[in-house]
């Protein structure tokens, strides 16, 4: 009980962290990461999330489900420059619906804020239909980990 | 002037558009197109309106500045599969402030909407400081196009 | 057998032509195209290709294959820089294995020879075998086109 | 000097490994990693090996230099799927040639050789000028390092 509240970043939510150095190739002719290279960033943030807290993609899947990303958004506070490293702190926002609600933050080195955003997922059955209902997996999932 | 209000798609609004094939590597093990690459199709929706009305980002540059992009978002409707054709509408929001707002609708080919997003551009003179009004080339293309 | 013959470009092989404006996140903070990029230059030739001559790839997974590629090479000669259009001119190099060898050309708009390459694609069957000769309905498309 | 042989893998030559899981946005439509991705697997290889070795980018480029690739290859084995580690092994392969080349092994989980590839840079000085000989600091790195 008190190891999972220790894992709480903030009022309950769940968060995981990774961090990893700018790619050359990631960085445009201004010299900073190209804007839609955040997109990906989040996405190694969710995978670190996913990997940590047993919600991964292939486990989503193996019950039967994907989880395709319907909205998306990143607002850019600081560039990001090659030579710097991206550390991405993820963090899943609580919600009754059948979405899964990711927030990201993304700091430099000096722990300044990057950028911050979001993606929302919607659970799609093996038949590709939405899913109106929160899976009863995910809710099994969020009684251990999220209460 | 007649010709120019031919341009118009929207209430005074410049828009334009350009169509391409979903590449292969675009598209994700769930045979979709990849969330983050939209933000590229967005790019060159923006590249393609920059091409049409004068704006394009090298001229931005010979005038001194750089439009980084701060914001952006993305709502997706529908999938794209490989073997479609994506075709973006990129509109120039009209704004007093010192930003370029472009609204994007990207459509497949039996014309149903697949995603709407926007992008926020800022305005860095040659020393990176943020320019708080709109650049006199700006003002000035913004009289011959949009008015 | 005229009108084919007009189509080859050199010594009975097949060519087709792509032309496209470099994106401005293809450019890396040397203000030239990422050299990995032109990876995806090839595919979209290679793509140009399949849809020109009716090989592409939705039609070959129609008929139970996949065509994985298997290796791949590029020497570059000159960078391309944003504002450039890169024309990938993409060749089918005829051999009796049961292989799809692609060669490409990059040209900038002067028409000066920007790079390279060749890719080596092999044909998996529907249970991903390794097929070991040419499928039928790549030596019927080659007995229509090449021949 | 022990300590520095220690690090030789083969026949003094320098090698550095990164591990990584493959990324979801990675993987193709048939559910493995497009080959084009490899050149940026191959990327963060060489970014680890010039971190490692202290010849990175950056402190190649304080030095007054450039390092562009000029050419590449690359040949795949085996697979990655999503859910899978790629670890590259980096090594420099010595010339006496104005050149800098990479050599390229990528392993799974299993320690399966899953592709192998190779790099080549020259030096290009600060006006852009191809290096016909090696710039000073590498012969001096080099005596440190390799020798």
């Amino acid at each position: 009980m008190i190891r999972r509240k220790k894992r709480f970043s903030d009022h309950n939510s769940l968060a995981a962290s990774i961090e990893f150095p700018v790619r050359f190739s990631e960085v445009d002719s201004l010299g900073i990461v190209w804007h839609g290279h955040y997109i990906l960033y989040f996405e190694q943030g969710r995978e670190a999330f996913g990997r940590k807290y047993g919600i991964d993609y292939l486990t989503v899947q193996s019950m039967g489900y994907t989880t395709p990303v319907v909205s998306s958004s990143c607002e850019h506070k600081l560039p990001l420059r090659y030579g710097e490293t991206a550390r991405v702190v993820t963090t899943l926002r609580d919600t009754p619906a059948a979405k899964l609600i990711f927030q990201f933050q993304i700091f430099n080195e000096q722990n300044a804020l990057v950028c911050i955003g979001e993606t929302v997922q919607v659970f799609l059955d093996d038949e590709n239909n939405l899913v109106l209902n929160l899976p009863q997996f995910v809710l099994y999932w969020k009684s251990r980990e999220v209460l």
